[in-house]
Protein backbone atom coordinates (compact mmCIF):
# COMPACT_ATOMS: atom_id res chain seq x y z
CA UNK A 1 0.00 0.00 0.00
CA UNK A 2 1.81 3.49 -0.81
CA UNK A 3 -0.17 6.25 0.29
CA UNK A 4 0.01 9.81 -0.13
CA UNK A 5 -0.83 12.94 2.21
CA UNK A 6 -0.78 16.19 0.74
CA UNK A 7 -0.97 19.19 2.83
CA UNK A 8 -3.07 22.35 1.19
CA UNK A 9 -1.65 24.95 3.43
CA UNK A 10 -4.34 27.48 1.98
CA UNK A 11 -6.99 24.62 0.23
CA UNK A 12 -10.51 26.03 0.43
CA UNK A 13 -12.34 24.26 3.02
CA UNK A 14 -15.88 24.83 1.68
CA UNK A 15 -17.32 25.61 -1.59
CA UNK A 16 -15.49 27.08 -4.54
CA UNK A 17 -15.70 27.75 -8.24
CA UNK A 18 -14.41 25.74 -10.93
CA UNK A 19 -13.39 28.01 -12.60
CA UNK A 20 -10.95 29.14 -10.60
CA UNK A 21 -9.06 26.43 -9.01
CA UNK A 22 -6.01 28.24 -8.31
CA UNK A 23 -7.74 31.35 -6.31
CA UNK A 24 -9.17 28.44 -4.35
CA UNK A 25 -6.26 28.21 -2.45
CA UNK A 26 -4.43 26.25 -4.70
CA UNK A 27 -7.14 23.47 -5.57
CA UNK A 28 -5.55 22.43 -8.53
CA UNK A 29 -1.96 21.34 -6.80
CA UNK A 30 -4.19 19.18 -5.13
CA UNK A 31 -6.25 17.84 -7.80
CA UNK A 32 -2.68 17.05 -9.68
CA UNK A 33 -1.55 15.24 -6.88
CA UNK A 34 -4.49 13.37 -7.10
CA UNK A 35 -3.99 12.04 -11.03
CA UNK A 36 -0.28 11.50 -10.19
CA UNK A 37 -1.14 9.07 -7.53
CA UNK A 38 -3.89 7.19 -9.41
CA UNK A 39 -3.74 7.43 -12.60
CA UNK A 40 -1.95 4.99 -14.74
CA UNK A 41 -3.10 4.62 -18.52
CA UNK A 42 -6.37 3.55 -18.76
CA UNK A 43 -6.19 2.82 -15.21
CA UNK A 44 -6.12 3.50 -11.74
CA UNK A 45 -3.65 2.39 -8.95
CA UNK A 46 -5.91 0.72 -6.47
CA UNK A 47 -3.25 0.23 -3.90
CA UNK A 48 -3.12 3.69 -3.32
CA UNK A 49 -4.79 6.22 -0.59
CA UNK A 50 -4.40 9.53 -0.65
CA UNK A 51 -5.06 12.18 1.79
CA UNK A 52 -5.56 16.05 1.40
CA UNK A 53 -5.28 18.30 4.36
CA UNK A 54 -7.25 21.37 4.11
CA UNK A 55 -5.99 24.15 5.97
CA UNK A 56 -7.85 27.46 4.21
CA UNK A 57 -10.94 29.16 5.03
CA UNK A 58 -13.03 29.14 6.34
CA UNK A 59 -13.72 25.83 7.86
CA UNK A 60 -10.12 23.98 8.85
CA UNK A 61 -8.55 21.98 9.13
CA UNK A 62 -10.58 19.11 6.95
CA UNK A 63 -9.28 15.79 5.37
CA UNK A 64 -10.21 14.27 2.13
CA UNK A 65 -9.19 10.32 2.12
CA UNK A 66 -9.64 8.79 -1.67
CA UNK A 67 -9.33 4.95 -1.18
CA UNK A 68 -8.19 3.18 -4.51
CA UNK A 69 -9.19 0.24 -4.27
CA UNK A 70 -12.95 1.94 -3.74
CA UNK A 71 -13.13 5.24 -6.17
CA UNK A 72 -15.30 5.33 -9.05
CA UNK A 73 -15.70 8.13 -12.01
CA UNK A 74 -12.73 9.71 -11.45
CA UNK A 75 -11.49 11.25 -14.37
CA UNK A 76 -7.83 12.69 -14.68
CA UNK A 77 -8.32 16.16 -15.18
CA UNK A 78 -8.10 18.59 -12.67
CA UNK A 79 -11.78 20.13 -13.22
CA UNK A 80 -12.88 16.59 -12.61
CA UNK A 81 -11.11 15.66 -9.53
CA UNK A 82 -12.43 19.50 -8.16
CA UNK A 83 -15.78 18.82 -8.75
CA UNK A 84 -15.55 15.36 -6.33
CA UNK A 85 -13.77 17.72 -3.66
CA UNK A 86 -16.10 19.93 -3.61
CA UNK A 87 -18.95 17.63 -3.79
CA UNK A 88 -17.15 16.19 -0.64
CA UNK A 89 -16.68 19.40 1.19
CA UNK A 90 -20.51 19.81 0.77
CA UNK A 91 -21.32 17.38 3.51
CA UNK A 92 -21.82 18.36 7.34
CA UNK A 93 -17.87 17.26 8.20
CA UNK A 94 -16.90 15.55 12.16
CA UNK A 95 -14.09 13.72 13.47
CA UNK A 96 -15.38 10.46 11.54
CA UNK A 97 -14.77 9.57 8.14
CA UNK A 98 -18.34 10.25 6.30
CA UNK A 99 -18.88 9.00 2.41
CA UNK A 100 -19.05 11.76 -0.04
CA UNK A 101 -18.96 9.37 -3.54
CA UNK A 102 -17.43 5.66 -3.86
CA UNK A 103 -14.29 5.97 -2.40
CA UNK A 104 -14.24 9.84 -1.45
CA UNK A 105 -14.19 10.57 2.58
CA UNK A 106 -13.96 13.57 4.24
CA UNK A 107 -13.71 14.54 8.02
CA UNK A 108 -12.87 17.04 10.05
CA UNK A 109 -9.52 16.12 12.02
CA UNK A 110 -5.69 17.64 11.76
CA UNK A 111 -2.56 16.37 10.84
CA UNK A 112 -1.73 14.87 14.29
CA UNK A 113 -5.03 12.82 14.26
CA UNK A 114 -4.63 11.46 10.96
CA UNK A 115 -1.22 10.15 11.19
CA UNK A 116 -2.29 8.60 14.15
CA UNK A 117 -4.61 6.10 12.65
CA UNK A 118 -2.53 5.34 9.40
CA UNK A 119 -0.86 1.97 8.85
CA UNK A 120 1.62 2.41 6.80
CA UNK A 121 5.39 4.19 7.51
CA UNK A 122 5.34 7.77 7.37
CA UNK A 123 8.37 9.52 5.51
CA UNK A 124 8.68 12.87 4.91
CA UNK A 125 8.96 14.08 1.43
CA UNK A 126 11.52 17.40 1.55
CA UNK A 127 14.13 18.57 -0.77
CA UNK A 128 17.31 17.59 1.23
CA UNK A 129 15.53 14.53 2.06
CA UNK A 130 17.65 10.65 1.67
CA UNK A 131 17.54 9.88 -2.15
CA UNK A 132 14.31 8.07 -2.56
CA UNK A 133 16.27 5.78 -4.79
CA UNK A 134 17.47 4.35 -1.58
CA UNK A 135 14.08 3.60 -0.20
CA UNK A 136 13.11 -0.25 -0.61
CA UNK A 137 10.06 0.43 1.59
CA UNK A 138 6.83 -0.81 -0.04
CA UNK A 139 4.50 0.07 3.08
CA UNK A 140 4.43 3.85 3.17
CA UNK A 141 2.91 7.34 3.65
CA UNK A 142 4.61 10.12 1.89
CA UNK A 143 3.81 13.45 3.80
CA UNK A 144 4.41 16.65 0.97
CA UNK A 145 3.81 19.95 1.17
CA UNK A 146 2.11 22.43 -1.53
CA UNK A 147 3.82 25.36 -3.35
CA UNK A 148 3.65 27.02 0.24
CA UNK A 149 5.65 23.91 1.91
CA UNK A 150 4.79 22.40 4.85
CA UNK A 151 3.73 25.11 7.56
CA UNK A 152 6.25 25.33 10.48
CA UNK A 153 3.96 24.20 13.04
CA UNK A 154 2.93 20.69 11.10
CA UNK A 155 6.20 20.50 10.14
CA UNK A 156 7.17 19.76 13.95
CA UNK A 157 4.31 16.99 13.69
CA UNK A 158 5.74 15.52 10.99
CA UNK A 159 8.95 15.32 11.96
CA UNK A 160 8.08 13.47 14.98
CA UNK A 161 5.98 11.07 12.96
CA UNK A 162 8.07 10.02 10.19
CA UNK A 163 10.52 7.56 9.94
CA UNK A 164 12.83 9.36 7.70
CA UNK A 165 13.11 12.67 4.99
CA UNK A 166 12.64 11.38 1.68
CA UNK A 167 13.84 13.59 -1.45
CA UNK A 168 14.45 13.79 -4.87
CA UNK A 169 17.84 14.87 -5.15
CA UNK A 170 17.58 16.51 -9.08
CA UNK A 171 15.55 19.69 -8.75
CA UNK A 172 13.38 21.42 -6.53
CA UNK A 173 10.15 19.91 -7.75
CA UNK A 174 6.60 20.61 -7.73
CA UNK A 175 4.26 17.94 -5.48
CA UNK A 176 2.28 16.25 -8.71
CA UNK A 177 6.03 15.90 -9.96
CA UNK A 178 7.23 14.26 -6.97
CA UNK A 179 4.06 11.37 -6.59
CA UNK A 180 5.06 10.55 -9.98
CA UNK A 181 8.85 9.91 -9.46
CA UNK A 182 7.94 8.18 -5.75
CA UNK A 183 5.94 5.91 -7.91
CA UNK A 184 8.60 5.17 -10.82
CA UNK A 185 11.47 4.41 -8.16
CA UNK A 186 9.11 2.09 -6.28
CA UNK A 187 7.51 0.32 -9.17
CA UNK A 188 11.25 -0.02 -10.85
CA UNK A 189 12.35 -1.61 -7.35
CA UNK A 190 9.28 -4.13 -7.74
CA UNK A 191 10.06 -4.90 -11.06
CA UNK A 192 13.80 -5.34 -10.07
CA UNK A 193 12.69 -7.94 -7.20
CA UNK B 1 18.10 20.94 -25.13
CA UNK B 2 15.26 18.84 -24.19
CA UNK B 3 12.25 19.01 -26.71
CA UNK B 4 8.75 17.14 -26.51
CA UNK B 5 6.18 16.39 -29.00
CA UNK B 6 2.89 15.58 -28.48
CA UNK B 7 0.58 14.38 -30.22
CA UNK B 8 -2.87 15.28 -29.73
CA UNK B 9 -5.14 13.03 -31.92
CA UNK B 10 -8.46 14.12 -31.68
CA UNK B 11 -7.39 17.75 -30.11
CA UNK B 12 -9.47 20.50 -31.35
CA UNK B 13 -8.17 22.84 -33.93
CA UNK B 14 -10.18 25.47 -32.92
CA UNK B 15 -12.02 27.69 -29.92
CA UNK B 16 -12.96 25.11 -27.11
CA UNK B 17 -14.80 25.75 -23.62
CA UNK B 18 -12.46 25.94 -21.19
CA UNK B 19 -15.04 24.84 -18.72
CA UNK B 20 -14.70 20.82 -20.61
CA UNK B 21 -11.12 19.76 -21.66
CA UNK B 22 -11.37 16.36 -21.67
CA UNK B 23 -14.26 17.22 -24.23
CA UNK B 24 -12.26 19.23 -26.79
CA UNK B 25 -10.37 16.58 -27.57
CA UNK B 26 -8.94 15.55 -24.56
CA UNK B 27 -7.09 19.25 -24.71
CA UNK B 28 -6.93 18.45 -20.72
CA UNK B 29 -4.10 15.98 -21.09
CA UNK B 30 -1.62 18.25 -23.60
CA UNK B 31 -2.42 20.95 -20.37
CA UNK B 32 -0.94 18.56 -18.22
CA UNK B 33 1.93 17.65 -21.00
CA UNK B 34 2.91 21.29 -21.08
CA UNK B 35 2.75 21.46 -17.34
CA UNK B 36 5.28 18.57 -16.27
CA UNK B 37 7.34 19.36 -19.15
CA UNK B 38 7.95 23.48 -18.07
CA UNK B 39 7.26 23.26 -14.28
CA UNK B 40 9.88 22.74 -11.65
CA UNK B 41 8.84 24.29 -7.85
CA UNK B 42 8.72 28.52 -8.49
CA UNK B 43 10.25 28.18 -11.71
CA UNK B 44 10.09 27.12 -15.01
CA UNK B 45 12.53 24.86 -17.45
CA UNK B 46 14.26 27.84 -19.77
CA UNK B 47 15.65 24.44 -21.95
CA UNK B 48 12.73 23.13 -22.93
CA UNK B 49 10.65 23.58 -26.07
CA UNK B 50 7.16 21.31 -26.59
CA UNK B 51 5.15 20.96 -29.71
CA UNK B 52 1.73 20.48 -29.38
CA UNK B 53 0.51 18.47 -32.86
CA UNK B 54 -3.37 19.07 -33.05
CA UNK B 55 -5.03 16.73 -34.89
CA UNK B 56 -9.03 16.97 -34.54
CA UNK B 57 -11.81 19.21 -35.80
CA UNK B 58 -12.44 21.09 -37.44
CA UNK B 59 -8.68 22.51 -38.94
CA UNK B 60 -6.29 19.94 -38.72
CA UNK B 61 -3.21 19.52 -38.63
CA UNK B 62 -2.22 22.56 -36.28
CA UNK B 63 1.05 22.84 -34.49
CA UNK B 64 1.37 24.69 -30.97
CA UNK B 65 5.13 25.31 -30.14
CA UNK B 66 6.11 26.45 -26.42
CA UNK B 67 9.19 28.24 -26.38
CA UNK B 68 10.49 27.94 -22.43
CA UNK B 69 13.48 30.68 -22.78
CA UNK B 70 10.74 33.10 -23.82
CA UNK B 71 7.48 31.83 -22.22
CA UNK B 72 5.69 34.51 -19.66
CA UNK B 73 2.76 34.53 -17.45
CA UNK B 74 2.01 30.91 -17.82
CA UNK B 75 0.39 29.13 -15.13
CA UNK B 76 0.69 25.49 -14.25
CA UNK B 77 -2.96 24.46 -14.19
CA UNK B 78 -4.59 23.00 -16.86
CA UNK B 79 -7.28 25.45 -17.22
CA UNK B 80 -4.66 28.46 -17.35
CA UNK B 81 -2.59 26.48 -20.14
CA UNK B 82 -5.57 25.92 -21.98
CA UNK B 83 -6.25 29.83 -22.07
CA UNK B 84 -3.28 30.34 -23.92
CA UNK B 85 -3.89 27.40 -26.26
CA UNK B 86 -7.24 28.72 -27.30
CA UNK B 87 -5.85 32.17 -27.63
CA UNK B 88 -3.38 30.85 -30.17
CA UNK B 89 -5.88 28.94 -32.13
CA UNK B 90 -7.63 31.97 -32.20
CA UNK B 91 -4.78 33.58 -34.94
CA UNK B 92 -5.30 32.60 -38.76
CA UNK B 93 -2.64 29.62 -38.84
CA UNK B 94 -0.07 29.22 -42.12
CA UNK B 95 2.55 27.46 -42.86
CA UNK B 96 5.20 29.85 -40.95
CA UNK B 97 5.43 30.38 -37.45
CA UNK B 98 3.31 33.31 -36.03
CA UNK B 99 3.44 34.47 -32.60
CA UNK B 100 0.33 34.50 -30.23
CA UNK B 101 1.49 35.41 -26.27
CA UNK B 102 4.98 35.72 -25.29
CA UNK B 103 7.06 32.22 -26.40
CA UNK B 104 4.25 30.70 -27.54
CA UNK B 105 3.24 30.14 -31.84
CA UNK B 106 1.14 28.27 -33.90
CA UNK B 107 1.28 27.16 -37.43
CA UNK B 108 -0.69 25.06 -39.79
CA UNK B 109 2.07 22.03 -40.56
CA UNK B 110 1.66 18.08 -40.16
CA UNK B 111 3.72 16.10 -38.35
CA UNK B 112 6.46 15.07 -41.17
CA UNK B 113 7.23 18.91 -41.80
CA UNK B 114 7.85 19.96 -38.45
CA UNK B 115 10.23 17.01 -37.51
CA UNK B 116 12.05 18.14 -40.70
CA UNK B 117 12.85 21.33 -39.11
CA UNK B 118 13.79 20.28 -34.95
CA UNK B 119 17.77 20.00 -34.52
CA UNK B 120 17.72 17.81 -31.81
CA UNK B 121 17.80 13.74 -32.12
CA UNK B 122 14.22 12.50 -32.10
CA UNK B 123 13.24 9.87 -29.83
CA UNK B 124 9.80 8.03 -29.93
CA UNK B 125 8.71 7.25 -26.13
CA UNK B 126 6.60 3.60 -26.77
CA UNK B 127 6.10 1.54 -24.20
CA UNK B 128 8.27 -1.52 -25.57
CA UNK B 129 11.32 0.76 -26.00
CA UNK B 130 14.53 1.03 -24.32
CA UNK B 131 15.04 1.57 -20.56
CA UNK B 132 14.50 5.54 -20.42
CA UNK B 133 17.54 5.04 -17.73
CA UNK B 134 19.89 3.80 -20.27
CA UNK B 135 19.63 7.62 -22.14
CA UNK B 136 22.58 9.86 -22.13
CA UNK B 137 21.42 12.13 -25.08
CA UNK B 138 20.38 15.53 -23.55
CA UNK B 139 19.49 17.09 -26.56
CA UNK B 140 16.57 14.96 -27.43
CA UNK B 141 12.91 15.79 -28.52
CA UNK B 142 10.55 12.89 -27.41
CA UNK B 143 7.57 11.92 -29.06
CA UNK B 144 4.94 11.04 -27.47
CA UNK B 145 1.29 10.14 -27.81
CA UNK B 146 -1.97 10.99 -25.86
CA UNK B 147 -4.54 8.40 -24.87
CA UNK B 148 -5.09 6.73 -28.07
CA UNK B 149 -1.38 6.73 -28.84
CA UNK B 150 0.33 7.49 -31.95
CA UNK B 151 -1.94 7.29 -34.72
CA UNK B 152 -0.70 4.38 -36.94
CA UNK B 153 -0.46 6.69 -40.30
CA UNK B 154 1.94 8.85 -37.78
CA UNK B 155 3.52 6.52 -36.21
CA UNK B 156 5.59 5.26 -39.41
CA UNK B 157 6.56 8.92 -39.96
CA UNK B 158 8.08 8.69 -36.28
CA UNK B 159 9.42 5.61 -36.80
CA UNK B 160 11.93 6.63 -39.69
CA UNK B 161 12.50 9.81 -37.98
CA UNK B 162 13.56 8.33 -34.54
CA UNK B 163 17.26 7.56 -33.24
CA UNK B 164 15.53 5.07 -31.07
CA UNK B 165 12.39 4.00 -29.50
CA UNK B 166 12.51 4.79 -25.56
CA UNK B 167 10.22 2.92 -22.98
CA UNK B 168 9.60 3.63 -18.96
CA UNK B 169 9.50 -0.28 -17.67
CA UNK B 170 7.69 0.29 -15.32
CA UNK B 171 3.89 0.61 -15.82
CA UNK B 172 2.04 1.95 -18.51
CA UNK B 173 2.09 5.31 -17.98
CA UNK B 174 -0.05 8.62 -19.08
CA UNK B 175 2.19 11.06 -20.99
CA UNK B 176 2.33 13.69 -18.66
CA UNK B 177 3.95 11.25 -15.86
CA UNK B 178 6.10 10.16 -18.68
CA UNK B 179 7.89 13.87 -19.41
CA UNK B 180 8.38 13.70 -15.92
CA UNK B 181 10.02 10.76 -15.47
CA UNK B 182 11.89 11.38 -18.61
CA UNK B 183 13.47 14.60 -16.70
CA UNK B 184 14.06 13.11 -14.25
CA UNK B 185 16.12 10.07 -15.45
CA UNK B 186 18.25 13.27 -17.49
CA UNK B 187 18.15 15.43 -14.25
CA UNK B 188 19.81 11.96 -12.66
CA UNK B 189 22.45 11.72 -15.72
CA UNK B 190 23.44 16.00 -15.55
CA UNK B 191 23.82 15.37 -11.52
CA UNK B 192 25.83 12.94 -11.37
CA UNK B 193 28.12 13.71 -14.72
Amino acid sequence: MREFLIIGSKARTEKFSLNDLPGAGRIDILCRCVSSAFFLSHDIRRDVNVYLLLLGPPDPPKVLKIVGKEVKYMPPDERGIAGLIRKALEIKADKNWKKSTPGIYVAKKGLEELLDEVASDVYYLREDGEDIRKLKDNNALFVLGDHEGVPEELEEIVLRKAKKIIGIPTKSLMAEHCITIVHYELDRKQLNS
